[in-house]
Protein backbone atom coordinates (compact mmCIF):
# COMPACT_ATOMS: atom_id res chain seq x y z
CA UNK A 1 0.00 0.00 0.00
CA UNK A 2 1.16 3.69 -0.83
CA UNK A 3 -0.05 6.41 1.87
CA UNK A 4 0.45 9.97 1.00
CA UNK A 5 0.09 12.99 3.03
CA UNK A 6 -1.51 15.89 0.95
CA UNK A 7 -2.81 19.12 1.13
CA UNK A 8 -6.27 19.09 -0.92
CA UNK A 9 -7.07 21.59 -3.68
CA UNK A 10 -8.74 23.78 -1.16
CA UNK A 11 -5.76 23.69 1.58
CA UNK A 12 -6.88 21.52 3.81
CA UNK A 13 -3.84 19.17 4.96
CA UNK A 14 -5.01 14.86 4.92
CA UNK A 15 -3.83 11.96 4.22
CA UNK A 16 -4.51 9.19 2.48
CA UNK A 17 -4.38 5.46 0.79
CA UNK A 18 -2.97 6.26 -3.71
CA UNK A 19 -4.01 4.33 -5.90
CA UNK A 20 -3.97 4.17 -9.71
CA UNK A 21 -7.24 6.55 -10.25
CA UNK A 22 -7.07 8.88 -7.31
CA UNK A 23 -7.06 8.71 -3.63
CA UNK A 24 -9.08 7.42 -0.75
CA UNK A 25 -9.18 9.96 1.60
CA UNK A 26 -8.56 8.87 5.13
CA UNK A 27 -8.47 11.47 6.77
CA UNK A 28 -11.66 11.75 8.55
CA UNK A 29 -12.34 8.12 8.78
CA UNK A 30 -10.11 7.37 11.66
CA UNK A 31 -10.46 10.68 13.65
CA UNK A 32 -12.80 9.67 16.43
CA UNK A 33 -10.01 7.45 16.96
CA UNK A 34 -7.28 10.11 16.90
CA UNK A 35 -5.98 9.46 13.66
CA UNK A 36 -6.39 12.68 11.36
CA UNK A 37 -2.57 12.94 10.09
CA UNK A 38 -0.58 9.64 8.90
CA UNK A 39 1.50 9.79 12.20
CA UNK A 40 -1.75 10.02 13.91
CA UNK A 41 -2.54 6.58 12.04
CA UNK A 42 0.50 4.89 12.52
CA UNK A 43 0.73 5.92 16.42
CA UNK A 44 -3.13 4.63 16.54
CA UNK A 45 -2.09 0.99 15.11
CA UNK A 46 -4.45 1.23 12.46
CA UNK A 47 -2.12 0.40 9.49
CA UNK A 48 -4.13 -2.80 8.85
CA UNK A 49 -7.52 -0.90 9.04
CA UNK A 50 -6.43 1.59 6.60
CA UNK A 51 -5.32 -1.16 4.16
CA UNK A 52 -8.64 -3.34 4.66
CA UNK A 53 -10.11 0.09 3.72
CA UNK A 54 -8.05 0.87 0.50
CA UNK A 55 -8.52 -2.88 -0.55
CA UNK A 56 -12.65 -2.76 -0.73
CA UNK A 57 -12.79 0.68 -1.33
CA UNK A 58 -13.05 3.18 -4.79
CA UNK A 59 -10.89 5.91 -4.62
CA UNK A 60 -12.57 9.42 -3.73
CA UNK A 61 -10.07 12.36 -4.31
CA UNK A 62 -8.91 12.97 -7.52
CA UNK A 63 -4.90 14.08 -7.77
CA UNK A 64 -5.76 17.40 -9.55
CA UNK A 65 -5.03 20.08 -7.62
CA UNK A 66 -3.59 18.07 -4.65
CA UNK A 67 -0.43 18.99 -3.25
CA UNK A 68 1.87 16.68 -1.57
CA UNK A 69 2.87 17.16 1.76
CA UNK A 70 6.24 15.76 3.56
CA UNK A 71 5.23 11.85 3.55
CA UNK A 72 5.34 12.63 7.54
CA UNK A 73 4.66 16.54 7.81
CA UNK A 74 5.04 16.34 11.81
CA UNK A 75 7.45 13.70 12.89
CA UNK A 76 8.47 13.79 16.65
CA UNK A 77 12.19 13.67 15.23
CA UNK A 78 14.02 12.97 12.45
CA UNK A 79 17.05 11.52 12.53
CA UNK A 80 19.65 11.71 9.93
CA UNK A 81 22.64 9.39 9.71
CA UNK A 82 26.07 10.51 8.19
CA UNK A 83 28.44 8.68 5.81
CA UNK A 84 27.08 5.63 6.18
CA UNK A 85 28.40 4.73 2.65
CA UNK A 86 32.09 3.82 1.94
CA UNK A 87 32.17 5.71 -0.95
CA UNK A 88 30.59 8.57 -0.15
CA UNK A 89 33.43 8.29 3.47
CA UNK A 90 36.15 8.32 0.79
CA UNK A 91 34.88 11.40 -1.17
CA UNK A 92 34.43 13.60 2.01
CA UNK A 93 37.99 12.59 2.83
CA UNK A 94 36.86 10.96 6.24
CA UNK A 95 37.49 7.70 7.59
CA UNK A 96 34.83 5.03 8.39
CA UNK A 97 33.60 4.91 12.45
CA UNK A 98 32.27 1.93 14.28
CA UNK A 99 29.40 3.74 15.19
CA UNK A 100 26.73 5.67 12.86
CA UNK A 101 27.18 9.64 12.99
CA UNK A 102 23.77 11.03 13.73
CA UNK A 103 22.41 14.47 13.46
CA UNK A 104 19.31 16.47 13.24
CA UNK A 105 16.62 17.65 10.91
CA UNK A 106 13.81 19.94 11.89
CA UNK A 107 10.47 19.51 11.06
CA UNK A 108 10.08 22.28 9.58
CA UNK A 109 12.45 21.81 6.56
CA UNK A 110 10.75 19.54 4.89
CA UNK A 111 9.06 19.70 1.76
CA UNK A 112 6.65 16.84 -0.44
CA UNK A 113 7.11 15.12 -3.91
CA UNK A 114 6.96 17.83 -6.52
CA UNK A 115 7.47 20.48 -4.55
CA UNK A 116 10.23 23.13 -4.77
CA UNK A 117 13.28 22.34 -2.53
CA UNK A 118 14.90 26.06 -1.43
CA UNK A 119 18.22 27.24 -2.37
CA UNK A 120 18.96 29.95 0.44
CA UNK A 121 20.00 33.08 -0.54
CA UNK A 122 22.73 32.70 1.70
CA UNK A 123 24.63 30.48 -0.13
CA UNK A 124 25.10 29.33 -3.34
CA UNK A 125 26.52 25.62 -1.81
CA UNK A 126 23.36 23.88 -2.38
CA UNK A 127 23.84 20.02 -2.74
CA UNK A 128 21.59 16.92 -3.22
CA UNK A 129 21.88 13.80 -1.35
CA UNK A 130 19.40 10.74 -2.15
CA UNK A 131 18.64 8.75 0.73
CA UNK A 132 15.84 5.65 1.63
CA UNK A 133 13.88 7.19 4.69
CA UNK A 134 12.81 4.80 6.95
CA UNK A 135 9.36 5.74 9.16
CA UNK A 136 8.70 3.84 12.26
CA UNK A 137 5.12 1.87 12.69
CA UNK A 138 5.57 0.87 16.44
CA UNK A 139 8.06 2.77 18.68
CA UNK A 140 9.81 1.11 21.73
CA UNK A 141 13.21 1.78 23.73
CA UNK A 142 16.04 -0.87 23.63
CA UNK A 143 14.74 -2.73 20.56
CA UNK A 144 17.09 -5.33 19.28
CA UNK A 145 18.65 -5.15 15.86
CA UNK A 146 16.48 -8.70 15.33
CA UNK A 147 13.26 -7.48 15.87
CA UNK A 148 14.11 -3.89 14.68
CA UNK A 149 11.97 -4.47 10.99
CA UNK A 150 8.89 -5.16 12.95
CA UNK A 151 8.84 -1.64 14.11
CA UNK A 152 9.14 0.02 10.42
CA UNK A 153 5.71 1.05 8.97
CA UNK A 154 7.24 1.28 5.53
CA UNK A 155 10.06 3.88 3.69
CA UNK A 156 9.63 6.81 1.35
CA UNK A 157 12.79 8.37 -1.08
CA UNK A 158 14.50 11.59 0.95
CA UNK A 159 16.41 14.27 -0.99
CA UNK A 160 18.74 15.38 1.86
CA UNK A 161 19.36 19.00 0.67
CA UNK A 162 22.47 20.13 2.24
CA UNK A 163 23.91 24.21 2.47
CA UNK A 164 27.45 22.73 2.48
CA UNK A 165 29.22 26.07 3.63
CA UNK A 166 26.96 26.36 6.29
CA UNK A 167 27.84 22.43 7.06
CA UNK A 168 31.11 23.50 7.07
CA UNK A 169 30.80 26.22 9.36
CA UNK A 170 32.01 24.06 12.06
CA UNK A 171 32.04 20.48 12.89
CA UNK A 172 28.51 20.23 13.80
CA UNK A 173 26.36 19.44 10.42
CA UNK A 174 23.16 20.65 11.39
CA UNK A 175 23.37 24.35 10.84
CA UNK A 176 23.33 23.17 6.66
CA UNK A 177 21.26 20.43 6.93
CA UNK A 178 17.94 22.02 8.15
CA UNK A 179 17.54 25.17 6.19
CA UNK A 180 13.82 25.77 5.58
CA UNK A 181 12.79 23.99 1.77
CA UNK A 182 15.85 21.47 1.59
CA UNK A 183 14.32 18.41 2.80
CA UNK A 184 12.45 16.30 0.35
CA UNK A 185 10.57 13.20 1.43
CA UNK A 186 7.96 11.41 -0.39
CA UNK A 187 6.75 10.62 -3.09
CA UNK A 188 4.87 8.49 -1.18
CA UNK A 189 5.28 5.75 2.23
CA UNK A 190 5.12 2.13 0.74
CA UNK A 191 4.28 0.00 3.79
CA UNK A 192 6.81 -2.61 5.14
CA UNK A 193 4.90 -5.29 3.60
CA UNK A 194 6.17 -4.44 0.06
CA UNK A 195 9.50 -4.05 1.17
CA UNK A 196 10.58 -7.09 3.57
CA UNK A 197 14.29 -6.28 3.35
CA UNK A 198 15.46 -2.97 3.20
CA UNK A 199 19.05 -4.05 2.32
CA UNK A 200 17.92 -4.97 -0.98
CA UNK A 201 17.56 -1.75 -2.90
CA UNK A 202 18.59 -0.05 -5.91
CA UNK A 203 19.17 4.00 -4.70
CA UNK A 204 19.58 6.66 -8.04
CA UNK A 205 20.09 10.27 -7.80
CA UNK A 206 19.17 12.56 -10.79
CA UNK A 207 19.80 16.46 -11.69
CA UNK A 208 18.17 17.43 -14.51
CA UNK A 209 17.49 13.84 -16.27
CA UNK A 210 21.35 12.84 -15.43
CA UNK A 211 22.65 10.24 -13.01
CA UNK A 212 24.79 11.33 -10.50
CA UNK A 213 24.61 8.68 -7.34
CA UNK A 214 23.87 4.76 -7.95
CA UNK A 215 24.04 2.62 -4.93
CA UNK A 216 22.50 -0.37 -3.70
CA UNK A 217 21.59 -0.26 -0.08
CA UNK A 218 22.90 -3.34 0.40
CA UNK A 219 26.18 -1.17 0.37
CA UNK A 220 25.17 0.69 3.82
CA UNK A 221 27.73 0.42 6.94
CA UNK A 222 24.98 0.36 9.69
CA UNK A 223 22.19 -1.47 8.03
CA UNK A 224 18.18 -0.22 8.95
CA UNK A 225 18.52 -3.07 12.11
CA UNK A 226 21.32 -2.09 13.26
CA UNK A 227 20.88 2.12 13.18
CA UNK A 228 16.91 1.33 15.06
CA UNK A 229 18.84 -0.21 17.79
CA UNK A 230 21.75 1.83 18.08
CA UNK A 231 19.02 4.87 18.27
CA UNK A 232 16.53 3.48 20.55
CA UNK A 233 19.34 2.86 22.65
CA UNK A 234 19.17 6.76 23.34
CA UNK A 235 15.59 7.43 23.65
CA UNK A 236 12.67 5.96 22.63
CA UNK A 237 11.71 5.79 18.57
CA UNK A 238 7.90 6.72 18.16
CA UNK A 239 5.36 5.81 15.72
CA UNK A 240 6.03 8.58 12.31
CA UNK A 241 9.86 8.63 13.52
CA UNK A 242 11.83 9.01 10.39
CA UNK A 243 15.10 7.80 10.19
CA UNK A 244 16.94 9.15 6.90
CA UNK A 245 19.42 6.49 6.41
CA UNK A 246 22.84 8.11 4.48
CA UNK A 247 23.80 8.99 1.27
CA UNK A 248 26.21 7.28 -1.25
CA UNK A 249 29.37 8.86 -2.95
CA UNK A 250 28.55 11.38 -5.68
CA UNK A 251 27.13 13.78 -4.07
CA UNK A 252 27.95 17.67 -6.03
CA UNK A 253 30.13 19.30 -3.46
CA UNK A 254 32.94 16.48 -4.12
CA UNK A 255 32.36 16.61 -7.96
CA UNK A 256 35.15 18.32 -10.24
CA UNK A 257 33.95 20.99 -10.90
CA UNK A 258 31.38 20.65 -7.90
CA UNK A 259 27.85 20.78 -9.08
CA UNK A 260 25.50 22.53 -7.31
CA UNK A 261 21.32 22.39 -7.58
CA UNK A 262 20.10 25.79 -9.14
CA UNK A 263 16.92 27.23 -9.41
CA UNK A 264 15.01 25.81 -12.72
CA UNK A 265 16.80 22.40 -11.76
CA UNK A 266 15.33 18.95 -11.25
CA UNK A 267 16.45 16.95 -8.78
CA UNK A 268 14.73 13.38 -8.77
CA UNK A 269 15.29 10.19 -6.03
CA UNK A 270 14.53 6.96 -7.12
CA UNK A 271 14.36 4.12 -4.96
CA UNK A 272 13.11 0.44 -6.30
CA UNK A 273 9.87 -0.60 -5.05
CA UNK A 274 8.98 2.81 -3.96
CA UNK A 275 9.18 5.36 -6.98
CA UNK A 276 10.47 8.38 -7.93
CA UNK A 277 10.54 11.37 -5.48
CA UNK A 278 10.69 14.46 -7.97
CA UNK A 279 11.62 18.19 -6.63
CA UNK A 280 12.25 21.49 -9.14
CA UNK A 281 14.64 24.17 -7.24
CA UNK A 282 13.41 27.07 -6.53
CA UNK A 283 15.29 30.79 -5.44
CA UNK A 284 13.90 31.07 -1.55
CA UNK A 285 13.29 34.94 -2.89
CA UNK A 286 11.27 33.03 -5.73
CA UNK A 287 12.97 31.55 -9.21
CA UNK B 1 6.60 37.35 35.91
CA UNK B 2 7.81 33.62 36.47
CA UNK B 3 5.65 30.75 33.96
CA UNK B 4 5.63 27.07 34.73
CA UNK B 5 4.15 23.94 32.94
CA UNK B 6 3.47 21.28 35.32
CA UNK B 7 1.94 17.57 35.80
CA UNK B 8 -1.31 18.44 37.99
CA UNK B 9 -1.36 16.44 41.21
CA UNK B 10 -4.07 14.03 39.56
CA UNK B 11 -1.63 13.80 36.08
CA UNK B 12 -3.30 16.56 34.33
CA UNK B 13 -0.32 18.51 32.06
CA UNK B 14 -1.15 22.34 32.21
CA UNK B 15 0.70 25.71 33.06
CA UNK B 16 0.46 28.49 35.23
CA UNK B 17 1.73 31.66 36.65
CA UNK B 18 3.93 30.92 39.93
CA UNK B 19 3.54 33.19 43.09
CA UNK B 20 4.70 33.08 46.41
CA UNK B 21 1.20 31.49 47.60
CA UNK B 22 1.49 29.23 44.74
CA UNK B 23 0.44 28.37 40.68
CA UNK B 24 -2.85 31.12 39.01
CA UNK B 25 -3.74 28.12 36.33
CA UNK B 26 -3.79 29.40 33.59
CA UNK B 27 -4.49 26.18 31.63
CA UNK B 28 -7.89 26.35 30.85
CA UNK B 29 -8.02 30.36 30.98
CA UNK B 30 -7.05 31.01 27.31
CA UNK B 31 -7.94 27.37 25.98
CA UNK B 32 -11.13 28.98 23.40
CA UNK B 33 -8.10 31.03 21.89
CA UNK B 34 -5.95 27.54 21.45
CA UNK B 35 -3.41 28.04 24.56
CA UNK B 36 -3.41 24.88 26.50
CA UNK B 37 0.14 25.00 26.88
CA UNK B 38 2.50 27.18 27.76
CA UNK B 39 3.93 27.03 23.86
CA UNK B 40 0.85 27.81 23.17
CA UNK B 41 -0.17 30.77 25.17
CA UNK B 42 3.09 32.38 23.09
CA UNK B 43 2.04 31.28 19.98
CA UNK B 44 -1.41 33.09 20.59
CA UNK B 45 0.05 35.95 21.48
CA UNK B 46 -1.16 36.20 24.93
CA UNK B 47 2.16 37.22 27.16
CA UNK B 48 0.74 40.46 28.29
CA UNK B 49 -2.58 38.68 28.98
CA UNK B 50 -1.35 36.46 30.53
CA UNK B 51 0.83 38.91 33.43
CA UNK B 52 -2.48 41.22 33.54
CA UNK B 53 -4.48 38.03 35.22
CA UNK B 54 -1.08 36.69 37.24
CA UNK B 55 -1.23 40.68 38.92
CA UNK B 56 -4.89 40.57 39.46
CA UNK B 57 -5.71 37.55 40.51
CA UNK B 58 -5.30 35.17 43.53
CA UNK B 59 -3.27 31.81 43.00
CA UNK B 60 -5.79 28.73 43.05
CA UNK B 61 -3.58 25.29 42.67
CA UNK B 62 -1.41 24.56 46.02
CA UNK B 63 2.26 23.75 44.85
CA UNK B 64 1.73 20.58 47.18
CA UNK B 65 1.98 17.46 44.52
CA UNK B 66 2.63 19.12 41.92
CA UNK B 67 5.26 17.94 39.67
CA UNK B 68 7.16 20.33 37.26
CA UNK B 69 7.30 19.47 33.81
CA UNK B 70 10.06 20.82 31.25
CA UNK B 71 9.39 24.60 31.17
CA UNK B 72 8.13 24.00 27.67
CA UNK B 73 7.59 20.24 27.20
CA UNK B 74 6.82 20.29 23.30
CA UNK B 75 9.07 22.75 21.55
CA UNK B 76 9.11 22.54 17.89
CA UNK B 77 12.89 22.78 17.49
CA UNK B 78 15.15 22.40 20.77
CA UNK B 79 18.71 23.97 19.34
CA UNK B 80 21.84 23.74 21.73
CA UNK B 81 25.14 25.10 21.32
CA UNK B 82 28.33 23.53 21.38
CA UNK B 83 31.29 25.12 22.53
CA UNK B 84 30.26 28.87 23.44
CA UNK B 85 32.70 29.69 26.04
CA UNK B 86 36.59 30.19 25.87
CA UNK B 87 37.15 28.11 29.17
CA UNK B 88 35.17 25.41 27.72
CA UNK B 89 36.90 25.34 24.08
CA UNK B 90 40.05 24.98 25.81
CA UNK B 91 39.61 22.39 28.14
CA UNK B 92 38.34 20.28 25.17
CA UNK B 93 41.40 21.18 23.34
CA UNK B 94 39.27 22.38 20.76
CA UNK B 95 39.77 25.48 18.80
CA UNK B 96 37.25 28.89 18.64
CA UNK B 97 34.91 28.82 15.44
CA UNK B 98 33.62 32.06 13.50
CA UNK B 99 30.26 30.49 13.77
CA UNK B 100 28.35 28.86 16.20
CA UNK B 101 27.63 25.14 16.84
CA UNK B 102 24.53 24.25 16.46
CA UNK B 103 23.14 20.68 17.36
CA UNK B 104 20.01 19.62 18.55
CA UNK B 105 18.06 17.57 21.61
CA UNK B 106 14.64 15.99 20.89
CA UNK B 107 11.82 17.02 23.28
CA UNK B 108 10.98 13.73 24.55
CA UNK B 109 14.43 14.18 26.13
CA UNK B 110 13.08 17.07 28.43
CA UNK B 111 12.75 16.37 32.21
CA UNK B 112 11.14 19.26 34.83
CA UNK B 113 12.41 21.05 37.96
CA UNK B 114 12.96 18.56 40.93
CA UNK B 115 12.50 15.61 38.31
CA UNK B 116 15.38 12.37 38.13
CA UNK B 117 18.18 13.35 35.51
CA UNK B 118 18.74 9.72 34.27
CA UNK B 119 21.84 8.26 33.79
CA UNK B 120 21.34 5.64 31.31
CA UNK B 121 22.18 2.15 31.51
CA UNK B 122 24.75 2.03 28.48
CA UNK B 123 27.33 4.65 30.35
CA UNK B 124 28.85 5.46 33.48
CA UNK B 125 30.58 8.74 32.04
CA UNK B 126 26.91 11.15 32.58
CA UNK B 127 28.31 14.89 32.39
CA UNK B 128 26.33 18.16 33.60
CA UNK B 129 26.26 21.19 31.64
CA UNK B 130 24.98 24.18 33.34
CA UNK B 131 23.45 26.98 30.25
CA UNK B 132 21.00 29.80 30.19
CA UNK B 133 18.39 28.37 28.05
CA UNK B 134 16.37 30.98 25.76
CA UNK B 135 12.11 30.63 24.41
CA UNK B 136 11.41 32.26 22.00
CA UNK B 137 8.24 34.35 21.92
CA UNK B 138 7.59 35.51 18.62
CA UNK B 139 9.08 33.72 15.83
CA UNK B 140 10.48 35.12 12.54
CA UNK B 141 13.27 34.56 9.59
CA UNK B 142 16.05 36.39 9.15
CA UNK B 143 15.59 38.30 12.36
CA UNK B 144 18.22 40.99 12.68
CA UNK B 145 20.95 40.77 16.00
CA UNK B 146 19.53 44.19 16.76
CA UNK B 147 16.16 43.03 17.21
CA UNK B 148 16.84 39.83 18.26
CA UNK B 149 15.83 40.48 22.05
CA UNK B 150 12.40 41.45 21.09
CA UNK B 151 11.88 37.90 19.80
CA UNK B 152 12.52 36.56 23.11
CA UNK B 153 9.88 35.40 26.11
CA UNK B 154 11.66 34.74 28.48
CA UNK B 155 14.68 32.38 29.98
CA UNK B 156 15.31 29.60 32.22
CA UNK B 157 18.10 27.25 33.94
CA UNK B 158 19.40 23.86 31.42
CA UNK B 159 21.37 21.31 32.78
CA UNK B 160 22.33 19.74 29.18
CA UNK B 161 23.19 16.32 30.79
CA UNK B 162 25.91 14.59 28.48
CA UNK B 163 26.80 10.97 27.76
CA UNK B 164 30.13 11.16 26.95
CA UNK B 165 31.32 7.90 25.27
CA UNK B 166 28.32 7.93 22.93
CA UNK B 167 29.03 12.29 22.34
CA UNK B 168 32.59 10.82 21.01
CA UNK B 169 31.26 7.58 19.05
CA UNK B 170 31.40 10.13 15.94
CA UNK B 171 32.29 13.45 15.28
CA UNK B 172 28.64 13.98 15.46
CA UNK B 173 27.39 15.44 19.09
CA UNK B 174 23.96 14.44 18.99
CA UNK B 175 24.04 10.71 20.28
CA UNK B 176 25.28 11.96 23.56
CA UNK B 177 22.98 14.91 23.91
CA UNK B 178 19.42 13.52 23.28
CA UNK B 179 19.53 10.33 26.23
CA UNK B 180 16.05 10.16 27.45
CA UNK B 181 15.98 12.15 31.16
CA UNK B 182 19.03 13.74 30.26
CA UNK B 183 18.26 17.77 29.72
CA UNK B 184 16.21 19.16 32.45
CA UNK B 185 14.67 22.46 32.11
CA UNK B 186 13.32 24.36 34.58
CA UNK B 187 12.39 25.68 36.66
CA UNK B 188 10.43 28.40 35.38
CA UNK B 189 10.06 31.08 32.71
CA UNK B 190 11.45 34.24 33.57
CA UNK B 191 9.45 36.61 31.17
CA UNK B 192 12.12 39.04 29.08
CA UNK B 193 11.01 41.85 30.82
CA UNK B 194 12.77 40.79 34.04
CA UNK B 195 16.13 40.37 32.11
CA UNK B 196 16.39 43.25 29.82
CA UNK B 197 20.38 42.35 29.48
CA UNK B 198 20.49 38.32 29.26
CA UNK B 199 24.35 39.16 28.80
CA UNK B 200 24.63 40.16 32.31
CA UNK B 201 23.77 37.38 34.27
CA UNK B 202 25.93 34.43 36.82
CA UNK B 203 25.53 31.07 36.03
CA UNK B 204 26.65 28.54 38.72
CA UNK B 205 26.37 24.93 38.17
CA UNK B 206 27.02 22.28 41.74
CA UNK B 207 26.96 18.80 41.87
CA UNK B 208 26.18 17.78 45.84
CA UNK B 209 25.89 21.46 46.49
CA UNK B 210 29.90 22.20 45.74
CA UNK B 211 30.18 24.75 42.71
CA UNK B 212 31.89 22.54 39.81
CA UNK B 213 30.97 26.05 37.22
CA UNK B 214 30.74 29.63 37.07
CA UNK B 215 30.31 32.15 34.70
CA UNK B 216 28.70 35.27 33.99
CA UNK B 217 26.78 34.94 30.36
CA UNK B 218 29.05 38.51 28.93
CA UNK B 219 31.71 35.38 28.01
CA UNK B 220 29.79 33.65 25.44
CA UNK B 221 31.27 33.37 22.26
CA UNK B 222 28.28 34.05 20.12
CA UNK B 223 26.02 36.25 22.35
CA UNK B 224 22.13 35.62 22.57
CA UNK B 225 21.08 38.25 19.80
CA UNK B 226 23.53 37.00 17.41
CA UNK B 227 22.72 33.21 18.06
CA UNK B 228 18.99 34.28 17.59
CA UNK B 229 20.35 36.20 14.12
CA UNK B 230 22.46 33.10 12.80
CA UNK B 231 19.66 30.28 13.68
CA UNK B 232 16.57 32.42 12.11
CA UNK B 233 19.04 32.89 8.43
CA UNK B 234 18.35 28.89 8.28
CA UNK B 235 14.66 28.12 9.08
CA UNK B 236 12.00 29.95 11.27
CA UNK B 237 12.04 30.16 14.56
CA UNK B 238 8.88 29.78 16.36
CA UNK B 239 6.84 30.22 19.33
CA UNK B 240 8.56 28.19 22.08
CA UNK B 241 11.51 27.29 20.59
CA UNK B 242 14.25 26.69 23.23
CA UNK B 243 18.30 27.53 21.99
CA UNK B 244 20.10 26.46 24.54
CA UNK B 245 23.33 28.83 25.14
CA UNK B 246 26.41 26.65 25.45
CA UNK B 247 28.46 25.25 29.07
CA UNK B 248 31.20 27.04 30.15
CA UNK B 249 34.11 25.39 31.43
CA UNK B 250 34.20 22.72 34.25
CA UNK B 251 32.08 19.96 33.06
CA UNK B 252 33.08 16.70 34.71
CA UNK B 253 34.70 14.94 31.77
CA UNK B 254 37.70 17.57 31.70
CA UNK B 255 38.45 16.92 35.51
CA UNK B 256 40.93 15.25 36.69
CA UNK B 257 40.26 12.03 38.05
CA UNK B 258 36.72 13.09 36.37
CA UNK B 259 33.16 14.06 38.03
CA UNK B 260 30.79 12.11 36.64
CA UNK B 261 26.94 12.14 37.67
CA UNK B 262 25.93 9.03 39.82
CA UNK B 263 22.80 8.00 41.05
CA UNK B 264 21.79 9.60 44.23
CA UNK B 265 23.64 12.66 43.04
CA UNK B 266 21.93 16.29 43.31
CA UNK B 267 22.70 18.66 40.12
CA UNK B 268 21.95 21.85 40.24
CA UNK B 269 22.46 25.13 38.40
CA UNK B 270 21.64 28.54 39.36
CA UNK B 271 21.06 31.91 37.39
CA UNK B 272 21.08 35.02 38.60
CA UNK B 273 17.56 36.47 37.95
CA UNK B 274 15.81 32.82 37.61
CA UNK B 275 16.38 31.23 39.92
CA UNK B 276 17.52 27.47 40.92
CA UNK B 277 17.16 24.22 38.94
CA UNK B 278 17.61 21.54 40.71
CA UNK B 279 17.42 17.83 39.84
CA UNK B 280 18.22 14.56 41.79
CA UNK B 281 20.05 11.56 39.64
CA UNK B 282 18.69 8.21 39.03
CA UNK B 283 19.66 5.17 37.16
CA UNK B 284 18.00 4.00 34.29
CA UNK B 285 16.12 0.97 35.74
CA UNK B 286 15.59 2.71 39.17
CA UNK B 287 18.26 4.67 41.74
Amino acid sequence: MKLVSFISADGRPGYGALRAEGILDLTHRFAERGATTLRGLLAAGLLAEARACAERMTPDLPLEGLRFAPVIPDPDKIICVGLNYRDHVAETGRTVTEKPALFARFAGSQVGHLEPMIRPRISAEFDYEGELAVVIGTGGRHIPASAALRHVAGYACYNEGSVRDWQRHTGQFLAGKTFAGTGAFGPWLVTADEIPDPSRLTLETRVNGEAVQRTTTDLMITPVPELIAYISTILPLLPGDVIVSGTPGGVGAKRNPPLWLKPGDVAEVEISGIGVLRNPVDAEDGA
